[in-house]
């Protein structure tokens, strides 16, 4: 049974606000719900399901009754921001992470200048996890990594790679290469590649902004044919260039 | 001035049935619209935009004046899918092509089998373009290539990329490379690529149909890191392996 205080309460995480303030956010479906249940980097805190999926997840739900809330398919739908609710709904916190100095000196790291739509975060996050790159940095204009769309898009990446909000100019160490994806800049394709190092990506209208395209040392592009489209969607592009740069750095293209 | 009888027109054009009735499709914002003008892909059957649209395309509608209608921000507001609405929505005709035998032959072309998202789709066109891909056939149970989603999330690449709904196996003909995006299918960093052929993109949620899995002659996947996510989204999938072809094939790799 669901409360009109509670439902109150919930609609308001949508806000970027409040969701910093409780640090927490809201997950939905079975898929990304299972995940999180079975994931060690959040805690959840809320859970609101049917009580059919209830019953088929007893066995891990036994040490979290006291934070269960069986619900109709009704009242989920009056929580849920999907356009099909899916059986649970669960309120989690944010995994916070401390950036130790030196920490990503032997890493290939993305940077996100100004993303704006969720669900290329999101997506741009998925495509972080499957490339195995294990931070994602994102300037303090980009769209909140615990927007429920971008939870959604991200397919439980959230839960394995590591994001925080940070300048540019703080991640930066001495010699480490700082790649751009700028028009005008060296064809991805033939440009020697490093294993790490930041690939900094601009925003969907905007690109790079000019304080941290200044701190680029390496900018890239990707070729495409004359008379076409005017660019790459931004998760899009951010794809290709992780797949090059993982691909390059495993050695695979001088096999 | 709007009738309530248009708005409830233009509201009927949401629905793919009743596009395929009219052949046409409804387009918003400047940049889109401004691109459907300077077209000759595809006729503007309808114009409805605010006095200041008008005013700034004057030259542009000079010979458009039957088919405009100035409209206020409020009734824009009522006919609009936008979040926010931006200034201009056009309905236009749905480009035909009539598919020559043979047209593709030295063609690569992409194949959708399913794709449900119409964000997936429009960007899926624009990857195309950007590339230049110049034809993308769907199966007939993709989203709508007409749909106002998809017409938004393409950026104009409809009015330039050929697409079609059609069967897998009319599009093959005798000894053509049939890429398809296959889970176990070869790596695609090593796998020579050809420069004419057909690849084939699963839907998000199942893949490639058994259907038009039989017929693909040459799978590729794309590594991932272990660990990490099930999968790439469907798009980015796509504009990877678009930039993957159209490297290989300018021959770029191996200068």
């Amino acid at each position: 049974m669901l409360s009109k205080n509670k439902i109150k309460y919930l609609n308001t995480l949508l806000a970027k606000k409040t969701r910093q303030k409780y640090k927490n956010f809201i997950a939905e479906g079975d898929k990304i719900c299972t995940e999180i249940l079975n994931s060690t980097t959040v805690v959840p805190l809320e859970i609101y399901a049917t009580g059919a999926w209830m019953e088929k997840n007893e066995t891990r739900l036994l040490t979290l009754k006291g934070i269960c809330c069986e619900i109709t398919e009704s009242e989920l739908k009056k929580i849920s921001q999907l356009t099909t609710p899916n059986q649970v709904l669960i309120v989690a916190s944010q995994p916070a992470f401390h950036l130790e100095p030196n920490e990503i000196d032997e890493e290939l790291v993305l940077y996100l200048d100004g993303i704006q739509d969720p669900g290329n975060m999101g997506t741009i996050l998925r495509n972080a996890d499957w490339f195995g790159i294990r931070y994602v940095f994102c300037s303090d204009n980009c769209v909140d990594i615990f927007n429920p769309k971008v939870i959604q898009a991200s397919m439980g990446a959230f839960l394995r790679v590591k994001t925080k909000e940070i300048d540019l100019k703080e991640l930066i160490s001495k010699n480490i290469p700082v790649y751009g994806a700028v028009l005008g800049g060296k064809n991805i394709f033939t440009e020697s590649l490093s294993e790490k190092g930041i690939i900094v990506i601009g925003s969907e209208g905007n690109g790079i902004r000019a304080e941290n395209l200044h701190l680029v040392n390496k900018p890239v592009m990707i070729p495409g044919a004359t008379g076409g489209a005017e660019s790459l969607n931004a998760a899009v592009a951010t794809g290709i260039i992780c797949a090059l740069f993982k691909n390059y750095t495993d050695n695979l293209w001088t096999q």
